[in-house]
């Protein structure tokens, strides 16, 4: 297939391998968004380099680069951060070299996501040089190196600031990869929301040797894992997975065999579907406490009603599905037209950070095939690449024809 | 009280303070045990300090002393080392300062147990004082530094190193605390018997947006803790508790909010009866983490059977019960001529060395109040101290009559 892409700024290969060389785990810039200004501001983009930051937090360069004016705006939105690479000497091929082998790159980010910015970075370029910066609309793409990461200094920050300069997006493609096997295979246009907390068990410590002296918080365990976990939350919809309890994490304060702990800490995620939002789903959580509390099992003689206390993390996504038919439709069409096949249309697996953009825009997901990402041997066939470009560089043909 | 107890080296008080004022936190010797060697070398004893060690743990000084020769062979038990004091600072008087206010002793140790060996030391030398070396029998104090700590390089080494030197024993007491609000109220005549164990529930670690790829383990932890709990294991018998198991830990191997661990421990501990032998234990407990492998409700489709694994750990106390009319009707005929109260013949509360000396000789625990064990503020009364020297004194002129 490469035979037939020129080597030009345009390749969407050379641009994952000059990536894939730049050592940008989260959050490193590793000279990847160096690259990316290179590469963009003498073709015309206006580019800005934002540093973000927040105590606690490690600060992290962002990329804002724009082209064109016009009522529509499209944003192609992104990460150039990677996870780690693990043990190097596990890898076939080192993880920043950008080595090919049999028209497969091998390298840390080739599919999650340097590989997706190098295809929609060629399919921008060789647009704009065909029609040139007065095409009549206007194009971002809207780069983080903190996805991978905490996602606080990255692309919320990054989308608050672009807000705040006037920037009005009409729609957005983030380029991660969605498709389970194969190229075509899904757009993603929603996500289910999520929501972490913790319930905290109180008893009071004592020595195994004297159990009537101490009051043990694992009484409450099993009966709270039961209430929290069933019935299940609900069998799912049209457009989503059901939603999902799991809990993450048990813990007692002492590790011993011959304590009594005085608490025991449960931590749980919901990955909720548009049957809930945050808070009737946290209305339903402490319903199941309550339940757990009331349990005649949980009560002893002579000791008070069990200690529950139930607590949220801060942030919460909520769940998300987007109808444009702009958008959907229409990158639907332009990955039939490519691929010969029509994408589902899927709101499964984790969280990206679609869930930042889709509160100023309409906003889908497509990009390469993710079996590999985050795995020693990371890695994308050549022909992938030149295939998710012309997915991307006709769909800009349509948006803006 | 004090007033009538003349200020000799056989003054239970003054030996308390003295013994007090040495820190000997479990492993320090602190200078206790140099202390007793000082005290009875003089007097005609034969003293021995072997100083045992093994991997792992940290070298413990020990002490064994006779006297006499005959059949009768009685052994004084206790140790001088004692648990940290805490807080310095909240203490009333410092903790290893002996301070006496209001006819009360205060300081670490001063019940658990220099108090008791005190008042043993005290009856001991009163006897020989009084009825010389050739009263017809053998008396032994058999002092370890290590009973606070592991309990590897004390009593139960000392008594094999006792046993290999050709000491045969007729009958031992303990001078561990026994009474729980006032002295005279109980004999401790037997124990439970300890066993702990872990079940380790393995799955299979994955992200929480894609359970349908892990295995959560924590879906048996609920299950597997009704089954260890439920029901009672007996309901006691004439001389013990009920047997009791908590489950003391309960832990997964990620204590995180986005990750679904990979395995989850659980930590029991069980004191049981004289209805059990470990061995008969063990065969309950497996059944009942059989049972809870057998729940339906841990069976989920294309997930192999839950993966429970069942481990001990090596130190195993064995139940015991002292039938012995000798050492138990005849201590318990002291204590009530003494203080006019007859003691009550219990088998509860936590393991104790006894439960090494009962594989050598009959074995019962009598000593001080142990309300302010181990607590800041451990204190005795002054009074106690006397009385308790006096009923050691008694029983040793009935044993030795
Ligand atoms: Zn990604
Ligand atoms: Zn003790």
């Amino acid at each position: 297939m490469t035979d037939h892409a020129p080597p030009t700024s345009a390749d969407p290969v050379a641009l994952a391998r000059a990536l894939i060389e730049c050592p940008s785990v989260t959050p490193e810039e590793g000279g990847a968004l160096a690259f990316l200004e290179g590469l963009l501001a003498p073709k015309g983009f206006d580019v800005d380099r934002p540093v973000f930051s927040q105590k606690g937090t490690p600060d992290v360069e962002n990329l804002f680069a724009a082209i064109g004016k016009g009522e529509r705006h499209l944003v192609f939105a992104g990460h150039t951060d990677v996870v780690p690479p693990g043990t190097l000497t596990s890898w076939r091929h080192p993880p920043f070299s950008g080595a090919i082998e049999n028209g497969v790159l091998y390298g840390r980010g080739a599919v999650d996501m340097k590989g997706g910015i190098a295809a929609f970075l060629a399919a921008v370029l060789d647009f704009v040089a065909e029609r040139g910066a007065d095409f009549g609309g206007r194009i971002s793409l809207l780069i983080t190196g903190d996805e991978e990461g905490p996602s606080i200094n990255g692309t919320a920050k990054l989308l608050k600031w672009a807000d705040e300069r006037g920037e009005r997006f009409s729609a957005a493609i983030v380029g991660e990869p969605t498709n389970p096997s194969a190229l075509g295979d899904q757009i993603k246009i929603g996500r289910r929301g999520s929501l972490s907390g913790e319930v905290s068990i109180r008893g009071h410590q004592g020595h195994v040797a004297y159990p009537h002296l101490a009051d043990n918080p694992v009484r409450a365990l099993g009966p709270l894992l039961a209430a929290l976990m069933d019935p299940p939350l609900d069998a799912g919809t049209e457009n989503f997975q059901p939603s999902n309890l799991e809990v993450t994490s048990v813990e007692t304060d002492t590790k011993v065999f011959n304590v009594i702990p005085a608490r025991a800490d449960v931590r749980f995620n919901v990955r909720f579907n548009d049957l809930w939002t945050p808070e009737t789903l946290k209305a339903e959580i402490a319903a199941r406490v309550e339940r757990a509390r009331a349990m005649p099992s949980l009560r002893r003689e002579g000791l008070a009603p069990v200690d529950l206390r139930l607590t949220y993390q801060p942030v919460v996504s909520d769940v998300f599905i987007t109808h444009s038919p702009d958008l959907v439709e229409g990158l639907a069409n332009a990955v039939e037209a490519v691929t010969g096949r029509r994408p589902e249309l899927g709101t499964g697996g984790g969280t990206s950070d679609a869930r930042f953009i889709k509160d100023y825009c309409p906003v889908v997901e497509f990009g390469l095939v993710g079996d590999t990402m985050h795995q020693i041997d990371e890695r994308v066939p050549l022909a992938d690449l030149v295939t998710l470009g012309r997915i991307y560089r006709r769909f800009l043909d349509d948006y803006f024809s």
